[in-house]
C-alpha cells in the first residue's frame, strides 16, 4: 500500500479507458490493472472490451470509434497485437489539447477514434524506456509500456517527457471502408454484427433518404428485399429490414425469430439498389432461405 | 475530469450493480460504465453478470434473483433485450423504501429478485427524458435510459422526478415455475446448470424431506435413480445425487467424472418419484449411459 | 451503504486481486464483490481472470504464477473448485511477512505463486466461522469464506484470529514441471497457450543456450525443426521458431499467418534435441502439415 498515494482529485487525468485483444482467458487484462493500480492507485479503469479477436486492427478500431463518444475524458489504453514487428511503435496521441490522450500501437488502430472526436493534437512515439517497466523477456506493449505510461500521465507526466514527439500527420491511417453511390445503387459493407444479430452497416440514414425506402440487397450474386423500418418488430418473418441503430448508422436486421443467425458477417460487401415498389408479394423471396448456406463462406442467404 | 465530484460519502447511493445480456464481445458494458463515470464518477459499478443469453429474461430473472440477497444496497440496473417493443416500458421499481431501486424493462425481469427481497415499494415508469442521454439514433436502453438514471440516483434525484408514478401491481410479474406435489410424485423444473454441471432444481430440501431419501427420476420417458447426499463426492460414478446447493436449493449432481457432461439442461422438466429402496444394486440403472443422446433434444439419460 | 466506512488509506489491505475458475456466465464473480464492498466498502478489487479451466487447479495456479510479480500487494483471493472435499481446506498464506496474503483451497493451487515470491512466512486454516458468512446451503468457498475473510484482513483483523494456525510446510505443494536434460537433449511441458497462439514451456533461456540454436522437436514419435528466434515474425512460413516470451521463458512460436492453430496444447510432453545444422534446406519438414491431424489428440504436427 503507498504511503502517501495521491488523491483522485489530485490527479491530471483520473480515468483510463482500456480496450485490448487479451480475451479473458489469462490474466494479461488483470496484471496491466495491477501495474497501474501500484503506480497510480487512485486511477479508475473502465474496461472498454478485451475479446476483440486476436490480431484485428479493423474491429478494434470500429469499436473504439464507436465507443470514443461516450468514453471518460483522460487516458485511453487501445492494443490489438499488430501481429508485425515492423509497425510495433507505441505512441501517445493527444486530442483535444489534452482533453484526453489514446495510448496504442502505431497501426491505424487509434485513428477512427481520433478523426471521430476532432483529431490529433499531438503524438509523441514511447520510445523512452525509463517510464516502461523493465521486463523479463521482450517488453510485453501492454504491461510493459503502455500501463505504466497511463499511470504516469495521470499522475501529471508531461506528454512530452515520455518519448519523442511525432508529426500526427504522420500516425498510420485507419483503414475505414467508405460506402459509394454509383448508377443509384449504393456499395456498402458489414462494420460489424451485434450479439443480437443486427449488422451494421457503413452507411448513414441520409444516404437511403435520397434513394428511397425498399431496396434490394445484392451479395455475392444473390439479392433479398429489404424494406427501411422504425424498429426490428416490424420486420415480417423471414424478411430484412433496414434501421437505424442507437449509433445512428444504418443496419440490417431480420425478424426477431432469426436473430443470431449467421445472415451477415463483419466485413460482407453488399450492394442496395432502390426498388420503386415492394416486389415482397410477387414471391421474389419465398424460395431463399434466411440461413446462410453451410457450403458458403461469403453468401447472401 | 469533473472540477468537484461529490465524494462516495456525500452521495445517495454509491454502488451500482450491473447484470445484462450485452456479452463482452464488444464495447456496451464499457460504454455504460462511461456514461455512469461522466455523470456521477464517485460510483462504484459492480458487474453481476453479462453473459446472459440475449433475450433470455427468464434466465436473466433467475441469475438475479439468485444475486439478490448478496447484492451491494444501491442501485441495480438488469437489462435483457426482451425482443419485443411492445414491453420495452423502463421502469425504475424501488424496493425497501428506499434501500435499493431497481432498474430495468417492465418485461418481469425483475420481479423475481424483487420478491425475493420483500416485493417494491413504489416503482416509475422512466419516460421523463430530460434525464435521459441524447442518441444519435434510436435510444440504447442501457446507455441512454439505465446508465444516466442511475448515475442520477445515486446523486440524490428523487426517484419520482424520474418519471410517471405507476402502480406497483401493474408491473409485469415474472415467470418462475413452480414446484407440484401429486401422487406422491414431484414435477420440477431444472432453472440453472451452473459451470460444474450442476443443475438447480426449483425445490426446496423441505420438498424433499416429506418424501424421503431416494428418488427416480423421470424425464421425457427415462428415468435414473437419485440419492440424496450431502456432497457431490459421495455419488457413486455414473450415479446421480440430489444435493443442497449454496443457494439452499435442491440440485442435481453427478459424479465428478462427468461434471460437464450435459447430463440435464436449463428449463428441463423432470418428475421425482420416491422409491422405497434404492434400486441400484438390482442393476436398474446399468445400461443407461449418463451422456444425453446426440439425437435427442431433451432427454435425460 | 455504511453510515461511516473507512477510507481507503485507513486500511491494512486496499487491494483484493481475484483469481478464479467461475467463468462470466453466471453472477458468481458479482456476488463475490458484493460481499466484499458491503464488508469493506473502501476496498479495490482486481480481476486476474475468472476462466480456468473448471477443476484445472494445475492452470490456475501457473496463471498465478505468472502473474504473481505483477500483483499488488494486499489480498489475493485465488479458488479453482478442487474436484474433491477431502481437499477443501480453506487457507491463507502469508507472504513477505504480512506484505500479501493469499486466500484459497489448501490443494496446491497457491503454492507455485508463493514460491515465486519468496515463500511462505505463516498460514492460517480458515476454520473460525464467526468471519465467514451464513449461507443458505453448505458454504460456498469464494462467497462465504474468502471474500468475508478478504474484507476483514483490509480493515485489519490479525490474520491468526481468522483461524487455526498451521505449519507452511505442510501446505499441500504445487505440481510444477520440471524440465530435464538427459544424453544432451531437453524434456519439457506446454505450461500454456496463449490467445495468440505461442505455447509457453517450463525451459529458461539459459537451458537452451547450452544445447544451441536449432531443435527437433519431437512429440508422439512425429518431429518438427525449430530455430531460436528473436521475435515471432523471423519465423518462415509453415516453421516454427523458439522465442523468448515476456515472461522470460521459452516459448514455441509459429509463423503468425498459423497463429491460433491448434499446434501444442497445455500439457504436451515434448523433447528438443539440439541439431548441429538447420536441416529445413534438406526438406526434412516439407511434408509435415502444420496444422494437429484431426484424428490426433495430442499429436506434434
Amino acid at each position: 500500500m503507498p504511503e502517501t498515494p495521491p488523491r483522485q482529485d489530485q490527479l491530471r487525468y483520473d480515468t483510463i479507458s482500456f480496450l485490448s485483444d487479451y480475451g479473458h482467458a489469462d490474466e494479461s487484462v488483470g496484471v496491466v490493472k495491477s501495474v497501474i493500480r501500484q503506480l497510480c492507485p487512485a486511477a479508475h479503469v473502465i474496461d472498454l472490451t478485451h475479446e476483440i479477436a486476436p490480431f484485428d486492427t479493423r474491429a478494434g478500431g470500429l469499436a473504439l470509434a464507436r465507443a470514443a463518444q461516450y468514453v471518460t475524458p483522460g487516458v485511453v489504453i487501445a492494443t490489438v497485437d499488430p501481429g508485425t514487428a515492423a509497425v510495433r511503435r507505441p505512441v501517445a496521441v493527444e486530442i483535444g489539447d489534452g482533453a484526453a490522450v489514446l495510448l496504442g500501437p502505431d497501426t491505424g488502430l487509434l485513428a477512427p477514434a481520433v478523426q471521430m472526436v476532432g483529431g490529433a493534437t499531438r503524438a509523441v512515439w514511447l520510445n523512452d524506456d525509463r517510464h516502461h517497466l523493465d521486463a523479463p523477456g521482450p517488453p510485453h506493449p501492454g504491461r510493459d509500456v503502455f500501463a505504466p505510461v497511463a499511470a504516469r500521465l495521470c499522475l501529471g507526466t508531461p506528454l512530452d517527457e515520455l518519448g519523442e514527439s511525432i508529426d500526427t500527420a504522420g500516425l498510420l491511417p485507419g483503414v475505414f471502408p467508405i460506402s459509394d453511390t454509383e448508377d443509384g445503387a449504393l456499395s456498402a459493407e458489414v462494420l460489424w454484427v451485434d450479439r443480437y444479430g443486427v449488422a451494421q452497416l457503413n452507411v448513414s440514414p441520409d444516404e437511403l433518404d435520397a434513394l428511397g425506402d425498399v431496396f434490394e440487397l445484392r451479395l455475392d450474386g444473390r439479392a433479398r428485399t429489404a424494406r427501411r423500418v422504425a424498429v426490428a418488430e416490424e420486420v415480417g418473418t423471414g424478411s430484412l429490414g433496414l434501421v437505424v441503430d442507437s449509433y445512428g448508422m444504418v443496419a440490417v436486421v431480420t425478424d426477431r425469430s432469426a436473430a443470431g443467425e449467421a445472415f451477415l458477417q463483419t466485413g460482407d460487401q453488399l450492394t442496395l439498389v432502390p426498388l420503386d415498389d415492394d416486389p415482397a408479394d410477387a414471391g421474389l423471396t419465398t424460395s431463399v432461405s434466411l440461413t446462410r448456406p453451410a457450403s458458403s463462406d461469403g453468401g447472401c442467404p
